[in-house]
């Protein structure tokens, strides 16, 4: 009997417990909440990541460790690496937590990225502002997400307003400001990387964010397969650098036919929740089986699929429930403002039998601006 | 929030607590036995079926109850129907509990079966004997399954044998004779009905038993379509005369193109495995959807699908997971001889890519026998 430890009980953590539980895996879920929506399904530690008796606790009960969350903190990741095996390792965890790290590395890798800089100081701010020019977008280096932690610059005269919203955080957590990217299509890579090295990448994802936090993805990717190469290309050169083991995710914009990374996710991600219905195996299990150095299994995908993200509040299930390739997912999470609390899979055999249910779940929930620019992209 | 009471918390409570969490749903498992293996996933009341106390204690925690157990007695059934809805209702399952009550009512809808007749004494199976010949099988009426509690008569001469071994059955469960069928083929039909009296099935299933378990399913099953729609029809007709709310199974054999009906599983049914992966919607997921009164999914095959079932142990998963196709189920429970504790799901794009699926996994795992029917059903 195997038990994997999750740090972090949110969807993700959920979803892996779900999609494990057939391979005969027991689960033990660690957060800081008790109402983590991973505790539904799997028992649950309470306590901060901190907290050496509760980490201890964990540890005692399993028999590898793996993430749900990246921002735990790297002591405490570290702390538990040296009792049992976690995957990914620490090291990867901590060039995932920080943006200049993780962009010095894909610059390394030839890997190309936007301008960036590492601001400590308002001078240093103006001195940046300079060489990258405006518009651009000011980043806490670390603990970011959603969007959060981030203030777009349009012009120099910007930069107080910048300053003042993020300059504080630049002792704690750091700051970067990148160049500001008129993407065409924002693309990622979800790969996954087993313990003996061995690669695999699901179809190319297109994603769409709204106010900075993801709306919809659409796989596979309507790009050139010399794109889709290259942008993978990148994610393995990425893995291998880090000898990454699991699930992870390589956000990218395209302009112009060129690829730009922008983060790494060290974990399963938002952009990789289509494959639990939309290929041979989802991104969850393929996380576990590579964790556990068990054979990969196949990224194919099956049929064309679209995931559309419930920010908020749960929208009537029906809809979807109603429509052939229609797939709900409710994490089971109180609604919240800005909070993810579900998403929808359409699945479909053709790009057009796609676009249409889109039009239709989109008019019958009133969301024609979220499906509008995948059925778009479609076309 | 809606939380599903389960009655019985075996793989089936297991596999529907996982396919329903997507749903946003909750899951109280009630069983026997504290080990049940649905309790690693959902939690559980362990109480006898007639322990009143655990019972209402159950009936408190949930707005909808169903079965992972079809022999849960009849009254325990019944109080909880009268305190909260139950689906299938508790009529339903008293017939299909009934294999009298289930082949008289077959026979009332115009459903073909083999000869059979109710016995209550020896003097009763001589009488039968005389009527319906052998080769025949004697069975309980009731409790059984997995091919327990039955009897196979190969001559005249074994009569006595039978009634020694069952004859004490006839004041309890009671007894049964049946005509036996030399079938070419068993199929099953797994239908769902929605609390709005809507239709579904799944593609015919063709199954084989080995000493009475099932051993593999395959869908779809290889037979005509005019086979296929009279199944289904029949699977429809019982469904409607029962008002049946969620997923059955209807079990048949086929002989020169003749079908005849066996029996009636009133729940998900180890034939109906092969949609988790198979299929557009899972059984599981469409049983919930059923007894919830939402819209039902499409039951659309995904490629082609074979179910292998593993009895006693666990074979070494690798074979099937470096699979393309391969999937994995493990249901968490002890290794027990006879007990069913998992099964691999081998799923392909045409029947070819699945026959030699089967013939590497068979030869992998020194299973060639297992193997050997279904890719010769596929030829
Ligand atoms: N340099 C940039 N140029 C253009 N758009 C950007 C840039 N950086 C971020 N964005 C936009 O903001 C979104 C969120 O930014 P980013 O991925 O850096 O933040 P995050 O907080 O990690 O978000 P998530 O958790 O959703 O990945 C991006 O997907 C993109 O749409
Ligand atoms: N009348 C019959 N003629 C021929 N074979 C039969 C007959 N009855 C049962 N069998 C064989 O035995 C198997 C199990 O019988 P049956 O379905 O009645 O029992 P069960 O205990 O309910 O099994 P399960 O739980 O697997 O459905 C059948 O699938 C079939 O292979
Ligand atoms: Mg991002
Ligand atoms: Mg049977």
């Amino acid at each position: 009997m195997t038990t994997v430890g999750i740090l972090g009980g949110g969807q993700l953590a959920r979803m892996l417990a779900l999609s494990g539980a057939p391979l005969g895996l027991r689960f033990l879920v660690m957060d800081t909440v008790a109402d983590a929506c991973a505790g539904q399904f799997a028992p649950m530690i309470v306590g901060d990541w901190r907290d050496e008796r509760a980490l201890s606790e964990f540890a005692s009960k399993i028999d590898v460790a793996t993430f749900d969350f990246e921002n735990v903190p790297a002591e405490s990741a570290q702390w538990l690496a040296e009792r049992v095996p976690v995957f990914p390792s620490p090291r990867a965890l901590a060039v995932a937590q920080d943006r200049l790290a993780e962009k010095t590395l894909f610059r390394e890798l030839g890997i190309p990225v936007p301008p960036f800089s590492a601001i400590d100081s308002r001078e240093g701010l103006d001195a940046a502002l300079a060489t990258i020019g405006t518009p651009c977008i000011l980043k806490t280096r670390r603990l970011g997400y959603d969007g959060k932690g981030q203030f777009r610059l349009k012009s120099l005269a910007d930069a107080d307003a910048a300053w003042d919203a993020l300059g504080g955080q630049a002792r704690t957590v750091g700051l970067i400001l990148e160049g500001f990217v008129a993407f065409d299509k924002e693309v990622s890579v979800v790969g996954v990387r087993g313990r003996d090295g061995e690669f695999r990448a699901w179809p190319l994802t297109q994603n769409w964010h709204v106010d900075g936090v993801l709306s919809a993805s659409l796989a596979p990717a309507p790009v050139s397969q010399e794109l889709e190469d290259k942008a993978i290309a990148h994610a393995r050169a990425l893995a291998d650098a880090l000898d990454y083991v699991g699930v992870f995710a390589l956000e990218l914009f395209c302009r112009d036919g060129e690829l730009l990374a922008n983060e790494l996710a060290p974990r399963v991600h938002n952009s990789g929740h289509w494959t639990i219905e939309g290929s041979e195996t989802s991104q969850f299990q393929n996380h576990l089986r590579a964790v556990l150095g068990l054979p990969l299994g196949a990224t194919r995908m099956v049929g064309e699929a679209c995931m559309l993200n419930w920010i908020g509040t749960m929208p009537d299930p029906n809809a979807v429930l109603a429509e052939p390739g229609g797939h709900w997912h409710d994490y089971g999470k109180e609604a919240r403002a800005g909070r993810k609390v579900g998403h929808a899979t359409l699945r479909a055999n053709t790009p057009q039998e796609l676009a249409q249910t889109l039009a239709r779940v989109g008019k019958k929930l009133g969301r024609e601006s979220q499906v509008e620019p995948v059925i778009a992209a479609l076309r």
